[in-house]
């Protein structure tokens, strides 16, 4: 079974990543751009019984950290 | 309008941060995991009016390496 996991900064956490992707956009010339944030996908391809628990506790014990990132699970089947 | 930006490695391309988080899981006790591969998501918030085709330029002239990375363009209203 595939599993992405989004994980995100919190809004009101500073993104400097996504920052220096907002001014290279601009310098590239690229307008209309309002707001980039960054953040990381991970794609496990997992047991198919891996429970969802199971999945909620590797985000917070590893793929995530809770203080200052969100994270979405999503099966992808 | 919200764009989401999915950014791999090509399924070929080795995945050294994919194999440590993989490795990591192992280590913290989760059995079943078969793969794991990391890459990244960039949340963009553009005009409205931004066409599909200046996406896909932002994506090839910034934000993927079309030699190594594939990305996948999300639009989320």
């Amino acid at each position: 079974m595939k599993v992405h996991v989004h994980v995100s900064l919190k809004p009101n956490v500073l993104d400097p990543q996504g920052r220096a992707i907002h001014h290279a956009l601009e310098g590239l010339g690229f307008d209309g751009v309002n707001d980039v944030r960054a953040g990381k996908m991970i794609v496990l391809d997992v047991a198919d019984d891996t429970s969802d628990a199971t999945l909620d506790e590797m985000c917070r014990k590893l793929l995530a950290n809770m203080v200052m990132e969100n994270y979405r699970i999503e099966k992808a089947g």
